[in-house]
Order: structure tokens, then C-alpha cells, then sequence
């Protein structure tokens, strides 16, 4: 037992057995193994790739068709100019330190930080202290073995300056994590070399499309940015009407340099991101937020988080929301959204939390940002992040490019304005400024309604001014009245233009199918041995197993008969006929977190009769193939449960014993 | 009207009211509009993405279900190495010939046709001929233009030669190509440049995987490799057992270096690839075979096409396949199946065909190949492809990797047989051969029974012998009895150990897309200007239109609750409740091929029945709210058609007409 995470009946999680169940059926494997694998890529095999498809139907129904939001499919192949302007280019970046005598490249942050704590370790054992047992990856327990042996104790004040500087160390720059390196003598702790200071390496995948490299690309770190460049067409779809939701499940990749943590940290991974794009005046008020106001999420705030203290409060959202601790009703909205969807697929509530980001977590351009976290045996991980992006992306596309990607409201009550308008004569201005017109004249523009009424003045009492043309080489230009006049001229407005805000839910779909395996995975009390993937039946890969008592011919009309009225209704269903006892194949099954078991026996030739077993329970009713059918077709769609067949149909006790032998 | 194409109703295809028709309703755009839009990829807005969605669930249901294939998802980044030996750094590759002065790089394939062709439009029109008008990229035809003005004459003899070379064009290599430039002065079109002869450029996207360069790695090309890299785990999953299926649905890609042809031709695609593992010896027959031999398949066969006639024959699988017109049972099972998928999403099924490739064009591994070709307006288009890949991929990796790749097949009759066996002293073969000795050992046993018998013979007599070894530097080795004896030794075998041979049908989700769009769409006759996407309920991205007769808070009950019950049924609908016509409303819908109108009108308010339009027929019934919802619920599910829905309920005649004013 390797950690104090629990399943779901309050066993120890046992993580050797859990990913050994894994591999034996198949659910995953890394990537290109008769190759000798690749880290941070993995393959997913049959159970894996059907309970993925099933979560993203549901999300789809939950999400796209429920919420009516804009299903987009944006490509993956992005060229740089596009992720320059985001920011990506410049910060989507680790700090790296190199080995320059093996080659290694180390994460910098990891470095510093398994380093110290090695040491920590290393005074406790010196001062005799027992060393609390903590879930942590191998190599890095034996890295730190190493670093620890014979170990040394440290200065009281050395081991505070330590302690803080692990607290303190995502604040670090890379000069910063430079200084510290050199400082506390930091270097590789398998080579025992020092290493070179950290540089900044970028983790997107770079390739060039087309055959000349000019036209250097990435593989997106986000679908997001494709959202934002199809917003026209998204507001001619919604007739121009605000708010509205972009939804796009695609791929995004993450060039990690040294991925740990199995499907936690990968470097290809899907995602459902939600772009919901909203007037910023009026509060970003949602229409549906009245029907989720009573709906309590377990939220965890900054203040609490100061405190030190690690213990979300259940709120009520229109609490949260009227007492400003959520920002806005529509990043309410959405936290109860995704707390709704988390529960249908079977996530264990218990192990769910919204964690709102410390001020220096959050992203330059966020203005509220809660993570959905999920709580498993590697500790509470960041499932869904919910961040109010505001007008960022929007606002540095347009500059970037030129395109207008602003919506536009009609005002009720149109206005009528004055303001300071610049009458340029072109026919002057385009000889004297020749190629600079274009830009002069956009400068001029441009300036503020003061410096319009500003500039007049001074051409008329002075017979020049001087503007500040950035865009031009000179840096400023000379104007006078010959060439532009400052004018009060009256405008009717009937609309008013803004650049949109966004709140972004965004889904990490393999942080969440990890987290409900672990959630779903227990072990039968009378038996340790027999491990289960509770799966609920909406999410199953495979919804029935179908065994007939022994293997015996006659049983085949009657099997080929329940096959058929399986796949009239789409269920999808496994056929054992081996020869092992009943018993076993359930076990072996409950380990595919198949949730029903079908059984024929002799019984069914006489009468046609089945017996239905759950997989949770182990309890079974017995009824008529079309009952059976018609029970099993019911729970898999989520419109019955299994109290409420058993509550129909008559209880069966038989068979075999539910033991393995 | 620019093509001889005809829509559905046999109506003249309008390709550029049919593209209009795409973008404004957002079906799909050029990626990174505001950046200047990047070729070959593509953007689906909301209506192509949710079609997509459907025809993928469809394909998920009528293949991983029904046909209990293995669901695989694989990675997209994929090791220089494993495509080094699946052969696609080899040759998945095209000729490229580089205009040295303007830099641009033309495909050397398209460059010859291209101005041949245009030498012999010139050609014909100085003699005065009429020129067949075909549908032709806008930018081509301007080439075209512009090389033949002044139209010049050819000598029959030339014109016989260029005629000829167009007809093989794809049978020559670069080096051939090369010489055809130089012979028939071959320039680039648009600058009249000479261009430098041909050289491959791989089209797979190249980029890195971690910080340093040693881990070259693509974008895949195809999805098939993850499956054979995956096959242990696929058998371990079906206990052993051949056949099996695995399939993946996900994305490939191909740095086009000009990508033409819209959809048909691009840079990042969706592919839905089955890889159908199946032991050689038996005639690769199929289970289910029997269930599908009366079906009657248009099939273009090879000798058809050499006689030159495109026409294909209505064929029942079982008789191609008895006459090995099909080379087997399986790939006949999967024509059929492809058939079968392709009229559930409602492609016109006259507008298909299987056309099988010919000796030259078939892959180097393949022993026999199918495509499943739909007709659109740019011809015949390859849309899934059906081939026997034989034994060829999972040998190449086999090889390339040492694992094991193969399946057993335990014998009814175990068998002993005799053979002969080196049997090597260790202890003298390690210090004599040092790190050599295990290469040595592994060519020993790998010699073939005749050899290993005859080196027995010649050491015997002359006391030595000489062996050649491959993989050590002096290439061959001198063994003598001292080290090496041969033995006859007995062996019981018990089974028979194989590589799978490999049916592979793959489908271009992006190409069968475009295709159906094409086939769905046609003009109403009464009124041209009103275009319609007879999308199937089944694929339909939206199902419903609810409309409120007239812009009235009265009705907004009667929409809630119809709001609802869709809701209830997983239903995607979309209200319009702007003040047009109803005959403009259901117009504009039609646009979205949304299948079904329902209106809420005055009578609705009296007793609560709903009207149900039809989008094909226009024709309407009327009837309870939970009739129609129940009726739409079947129709969408494939359950019911329009057919039996007005069998069933009331018509109703009424509203406003259904022209648009």
C-alpha cells in the first residue's frame, strides 16, 4: 500500500495492483513499445477508447447540444504568427538546465526543488526524525536516496531558507532559479555534475508546412485560438446575438521535456474547451443562472488557501456569486455545469473541489479563474480549469491582424454626439507624406477627443503642431492648417461596438478518464484479489456480458436470439463461453467494468427465462429476455437505476457461488 | 453551370451556389482567416462538425459494435524509426521541381500534365476544334490560358506522343521525369522560368519529440502503424484467438506541397481505418460471409477498365468471390459492409462504386485492393480504399524490432518431426567469437535443414567449415566439431506459429463528407433560388426547427414545453422566433438541411396539437405534441421514416405557402 488515497468502499489504493489491472486488460500502454516506447505518448486500448468515447457523448449532450453552443472543428497545424500574437511563442515555455557532460536537460523548477527536498530528507534522518511517507515517483525516491545517503544535517537557518524557497518556487525567474543553483551549489544528482543556468526552452512541437521553411508552424498547446480566429463567423451563425458558446473536443500537444506521472502529464492529449463569448457591461449575467442558484459546490477560495488550510466550504452558487466570491453568474453557471457533468459520469463527489487560483497563478490576461480538481493517488489534480480569459485574446488577434472581431449591440435609444473630427486635405497630405499618409492619417484619428480640441488650438494660434506618429520612422510629423482641420461635428449613434469577454471551461479529458478509473477501482471484501471498475452503466465500454451456464450446444438458439435483441438496441455486449465457472467469468469481467452479467441456463430452455446480475452488487433478478433486455436498455440510457429493476422484477439466488475459485 | 455533374434530382450542379451555400452557413472555412487563411486546411463550423459527429457514431455502431472490432486510439507523434521501417520515409514522397529565380516549388507530376495539357488545348483549338468544356480548378484553367495564347499546332506525331505520356504519366520516376522536361522543354507556367529536375520531398510533417534533436519524429501519415505496433495487446485481448479487428478513428496528415480540390485534398484529416487480422492459411475466409453473399455490389473490375470503359457490373459478393473476381471472403465481407454504411448516412447510391486498382497502382505490399469511390463534382473520388495488405507490415516490424509478431494456432494433431540442430559449446564459442558469439549462434540456427546437414558432412571430412554471418564485419566465420556439432534431434510440435496477413478498409471521413454534402444538396423547382441539404434524420447536424407561427408571447408555454420534451428525447433543436414568414423561416432551414419544422400556431393554443413539416416533400401532419415528438424521436433513430409517419397521423394542409417572398 504506497499512499493514504482511498477507494471508494475507504480501502487503501493500491496503485501497483490498480496499474497492473490496466495493463492486463489492455485499458492503455505507452506508445510504441516494440520500439522500446516513447514517454508522454500513450495508446489506448479497447476499455479505454470506449468509456473515452462514451464521456465525450456525454459531455457533447451535456454541453453542445443541451446548452445549444457552436460545435467547431479548428485545425491543429497553427502557424506562428498566430501563436506569436497569443503569447505562446514567448511564454509557453519551461526553464531548462543542461548536464553539458552526460547531456541530460533538466527541468529547472524539478532540479531545485528535488534537490532541496533531498536534503530536507537528509537533515531529518540526521536529527532521527521519522519521514512521513509520502506517494511519490520512483526515480525521484531514488534520486533522493542517493543525494541522502550519509546523511547531513543542516543549519536551523539553512533549513528554513530551504523551506521557503520550495514554498516560494514558482515565483522564481530563470536568473532567479539561476542564482539559487550556484547559491546552494545545486547540480545533477545522477551525474553529480553542475549544470549550465537555466534557459528558457519553448514546449510546443515545431514543424513547417508546405515545402519552404518559411512558413514555420506549431502544433497548437490549445484549441482555444482557433475558437477566437472563427469568431465572425460564430456571430454570423448566431445572427450577431450575444452571448454564445463555442465548444471544440480536439487534440492539443505539449512538447514536454521530461513528462512524469503517467496520463497526467502528456505530450498529445484531447481536450473540450468552451470559448462562451459575453457582453462585458451588464455583469456578465447568464439566462439560465436562476435554475442552478440552490445548486452547493465544495469551494475552495483564495482566502482559505492563505490561511493554509485545505478545506473547500459547500456554497450555494447564487451565494458565491451575489457575495462576489465567484466573479460573474456565467463562471458560476459553468461551475455547476461541469460539477452536473463529473457527476453523470460517475466521478466520486467526494473527490471533487473547486480551487480558486492564487493571484500570482493566474494567467496575464485572466480576470477570475476556478480549477475543477479531482482528487487521486497522485494528490488533487487539475481536471477542468474554468478562467475568465476577458477581451485578451479577442483584442490582440485584431491589432495583429486588422480584423475587426468586435460585436456590435444596437442601442435602444439612439445618441446623438459631438465630437472632434479630423478634415484632412488629401490632396496636400498625400504628396507632402507620401507612403506615411496612410498611417498620419490613422494617427490622427486616432488621438484622443482633448488632444483633437488641443491641436486645433495650437495650429490656430501657433500655425503648426507637432503629432506623435508612432508608426512612422520619423516617430512624429508637422501639421498645419493647410493640411488638417480640427472640426466639432455631430454623430447619431445607433449601436455601440466592444470586443467580447470569454469565460473558457476547458477539459482535460485523459486528467478525467485517469481520475474515474481510480475512482471506479475497489476491491470485493471477501475476496482481495477480485478488483472491480465500477463503471456506471452510461459510461460502461461494454455494457453486458453474456454467458451461458456451461458450454452446451443447446444453449445456441437462445443465445443467438438475446444477441440479436441486444443489437437491435445498440447494446454493446461480450460473449464468454468458455468453460470456467460462472464466477470466474464474472470476476474476470468485473475487472472490464462490464455492469451487467446475462446469464442462460437450463432453466431458459424451459421457459425462456434469463437472469440479470449486477455487477456491483452481485445480486440478480430473473424475467424474460425481453425484460431483461428492456431493464438493461433502460440503465445503460441512465433512465433507471439498479434499485429500481430490482424493485420490478423478481429477485433470483442460484448459480454459483461468487467467489473465485 | 460548370459541370456536366447532376444533383439528386437530376437538376445541372452549381458548384459555386453550392460553395456559398457552405459558407454562409458556416459549414466550413480556409483555417486562420484573419491570417491570411493557410491551404489545405480546413475549419468545420457548427452544422459540418455536428454532421461529422453523427456520421462517426454511425460508423462506431455499424462497425466496433456490430462487428465487436477492437477500439484503438494511437498516437499521432510517431518516432522517425517507425516509419523508416513501415517505408513512408522512404516513399511517402513526391517529386518536386523548383523554379531557381521565384523560389516556387511545383509538383513535378502536375507540371508536366499541366502544360502538355495545355499544349494540346492550343493544339485543338488551331485546328478549330471544339474543346470539351470539364470542371477544372479556376487557377489550372488560367495557366492553361495563358500557355496556350496564340494557339499553336502540333505535328500529329508529338501530339500522339504528349497524349501518350499523359496516359502514363504516373508510372515515371523522378529520373524519368526529369528527361520529359528537359525533351519537351517543360517551363513553369507562370514565370516561363526552367525549372531544376525533380527531386523527392517527403510529405510527412517532421518535427522532435523533448529538447534534443536525436528524437527525429512525423505526424503520421496513416493510423494503421499504432494498430500493428498494437497487435500483442489486441491478441492478448482476444485470448489468442484469430480473426480479429482493430479500429481507429483519428487523424493523419500530409504536407501537401499544393493542395487543390477544397475538401478533397488536405494537409490534416480524419481517418476511420479497420485493420482485420486474419491467419492466411484457410483462404482467409469470414464467419458471416454467408450472410451477405446474395448482395449485389457495382463493381468496376481491372479488365473492365483496361478495355477502357468506366462502367461497373452489379455483381453478388458470393459469385466475385467464387469466380476470385474479390480475391476472398473477407475482403467481399467488407466491400459489403462499406455498402452497407454508406446508404445508412444517406450517400445517393448511384453516385458509388468499387473500382479495383490495377497491377501498377496497387501498393508494393498489397495483394489486392477496392476502393469504395463516390461521385462528386470533381469526378470520382476515392473516399475508402480496401486492401489486402498481406503479411507485409507486422514482418517489417518484426524484423526491424526482433518482437515477436506473430499468432499460434494450437494443431488438432500434435506432430514430432525430425531436424537438425547446431549444438554449440559455450564455453569455447565465447572466447573464441567474444561479441560476436551471439550473432553467430542466432545465423547458426537460422541456417536452413539442408545446409545445416551438409556443414555437419563437410566438418566431418574435413575437420572445418565455413559459414557466412551477415551481421558480424568479417561477414563469415570457420567453425569446426570442436565447437559446433549438428544434430538430428526429435521435436513434437503443437502448434503452428504465423504471421496475420491484414485487410485493411480505410475511410476518408473528410472526403465521404464533402461527397454527401454534394449528394444532399439540390434547388426547389418551383424556385431556384431556394437550395436544400436533404440531409438524412439520421446524419442531420440539427434535427428540428420550432417555430412560433408569429412573434407572439402567447406561445411561449407551448415552447417551453416543447422545448422540453426534445430535451427529454436527446433531440438537438433550434427555435426561430423571428417575425418572418414561415415560408422564409423553413427556407432558411432548409439551407441547414434540418429535416423537420414544428410549428406552434393559434389552433396549438386551443388544444394543444402541433404541426410536423417535412423538409423533402414539404408536406405537414398535425397532431399531439408527445405524437410528434415521438414521431421525430423514431424518424431521427432511423426507425421510422416521413413515409410512415403520414400513414400514421393526420395531414395537415395549411400555414402560409411554401414559396420564400
Amino acid at each position: 500500500m504506497s499512499t493514504d488515497y482511498l477507494t471508494q468502499k475507504g480501502q487503501a489504493f493500491d496503485r501497483a495492483a490498480f496499474e497492473s489491472l490496466l495493463r492486463r486488460k489492455v485499458f492503455l500502454w505507452q506508445s510504441f513499445e516494440p520500439y522500446g516506447s516513447v514517454k508522454g505518448l500513450f495508446d489506448y486500448g479497447p476499455p479505454l477508447e470506449q468509456l473515452e468515447s462514451q464521456v465525450i457523448q456525454i459531455w457533447r449532450d451535456h454541453f453542445i447540444r443541451s446548452e445549444k453552443m457552436m460545435a467547431l472543428k479548428c485545425s491543429m497545424l497553427t502557424p506562428y504568427e498566430v501563436l506569436k500574437t497569443s503569447g505562446h511563442v514567448d511564454r509557453f515555455a519551461d526553464y531548462m538546465c543542461k548536464d553539458p557532460k552526460t547531456g541530460e536537460i533538466l527541468r529547472s523548477d524539478h532540479l531545485i526543488g528535488d534537490v532541496l527536498e533531498a536534503r530536507l530528507k537528509s537533515d531529518k534522518e540526521a536529527r532521527g526524525e521519522k519521514i512521513e511517507e509520502k506517494e511519490e515517483d520512483p526515480k525521484k525516491k531514488k534520486k533522493q536516496a542517493k543525494a541522502a545517503k550519509g546523511a547531513v544535517k543542516l543549519d536551523d537557518a539553512v533549513r528554513k531558507e530551504y523551506e521557503h524557497t520550495l514554498a516560494m518556487l514558482d515565483d522564481f525567474t530563470g536568473e532567479g532559479m539561476g542564482e539559487l543553483i550556484k547559491k546552494y551549489d545545486i547540480r545533477n544528482p545522477t551525474s553529480g555534475n553542475e549544470v549550465e543556468p537555466p534557459v528558457s526552452v519553448n514546449l510546443m512541437f515545431q514543424t513547417q508546412i508546405g515545402a519552404s521553411s518559411n512558413s514555420p508552424a506549431f502544433l497548437r498547446p490549445e484549441t482555444a485560438q482557433g475558437q477566437f480566429l472563427s469568431f465572425q463567423k460564430l456571430l454570423e451563425y448566431s445572427d450577431g446575438q450575444l452571448p454564445f458558446a463555442s465548444a471544440s473536443i480536439g487534440y492539443s500537444f505539449r512538447n514536454e521535456l521530461s513528462p512524469r506521472a503517467g496520463l497526467l502529464r502528456v505530450r498529445e492529449f484531447l481536450m473540450a474547451e468552451i470559448e462562451h463569448f459575453v457582453d462585458p457591461e451588464g455583469g456578465k449575467a447568464h439566462p439560465k443562472f436562476h435554475t442552478v442558484a440552490d445548486v452547493k459546490l465544495p469551494l475552495l477560495n483564495r482566502k482559505t488557501q492563505s490561511s493554509g488550510s485545505t478545506k473547500p466550504e459547500m456554497v450555494a452558487i447564487g451565494e458565491a456569486v451575489k457575495t462576489k466570491l465567484v466573479d460573474n453568474e456565467t463562471l458560476g453557471y459553468f461551475l455547476v455545469r461541469i460539477y452536473q457533468f463529473m457527476e453523470k459520469i460517475g466521478i466520486d463527489m467526494n473527490k471533487l473541489r473547486f480551487r480558486q487560483h492564487m493571484e500570482n497563478e493566474m494567467a496575464h490576461y485572466a480576470s477570475d479563474c476556478w480549477d475543477c480538481e479531482l482528487l487521486n493517488s497522485y494528490g488533487w489534480t487539475e481536471c477542468v480549469g474554468c478562467a475568465d480569459r476577458s477581451a485578451y485574446d479577442l483584442s490582440v488577434h485584431e491589432k495583429a491582424t486588422g480584423t475587426n472581431l468586435r460585436a456590435r449591440e444596437q442601442l435602444k435609444n439612439p445618441q446623438t454626439i459631438e465630437e472632434w473630427v479630423p478634415v484632412i486635405d488629401k490632396k496636400k497630405a498625400g504628396p507632402k507624406f507620401k507612403k506615411d499618409a496612410k498611417a498620419i492619417e490613422n494617427a490622427l484619428e486616432a488621438l484622443s477627443q482633448d488632444l483633437k480640441e488641443k491641436l486645433q488650438i495650437t495650429m490656430e494660434s501657433e500655425g503648426k503642431a507637432e503629432v506623435p506618429v508612432e508608426e512612422i520612422a520619423a516617430g512624429k510629423v508637422e501639421i498645419d492648417l493647410s493640411i488638417v482641420k480640427f472640426e466639432k461635428q455631430k454623430k447619431t449613434i445607433t449601436f455601440r461596438e466592444f470586443v467580447p469577454n470569454v469565460i473558457e471551461p476547458s477539459f482535460g479529458i485523459g486528467r478525467i478518464l485517469y481520475s474515474l478509473m481510480e475512482h471506479s477501482y475497489w476491491t470485493r471484501e471477501n475476496d482481495e484479489a477480485r478488483s472491480v471498475l465500477s463503471f456506471s452503466p452510461v459510461v460502461a465500454p461494454i455494457k453486458v456480458l453474456v454467458c451461458p451456464l456451461q458450454k452446451d450446444p443447446k444453449f445456441a438458439p437462445l443465445i443467438a436470439k438475446l444477441e440479436e435483441a441486444l443489437d437491435n438496441k445498440s447494446i454493446s455486449f461480450k460473449i464468454d463461453q468458455t468453460g470456467v465457472s460462472i464466477g470466474k467469468r464474472y470476476s474476470r469481467n468485473d475487472e472490464l467494468g462490464i455492469p451487467f452479467g446475462i446469464t442462460v441456463d437450463y432453466e431458459a430452455l424451459d421457459d425462456g427465462t434469463l437472469t440479470l446480475r449486477d455487477r456491483d452488487s452481485t445480486k440478480q433478478v430473473r424475467a424474460s429476455q425481453a425484460d431483461i433486455v428492456k431493464a438493461v436498455s433502460r440503465m445503460v440510457k441512465g433512465k433507471e437505476t439498479w434499485a429500481d429493476v430490482v424493485a420490478r422484477l423478481p429477485a433470483f439466488e442460484g448459480q454459483e457461488k461468487e467467489t473465485a475459485e
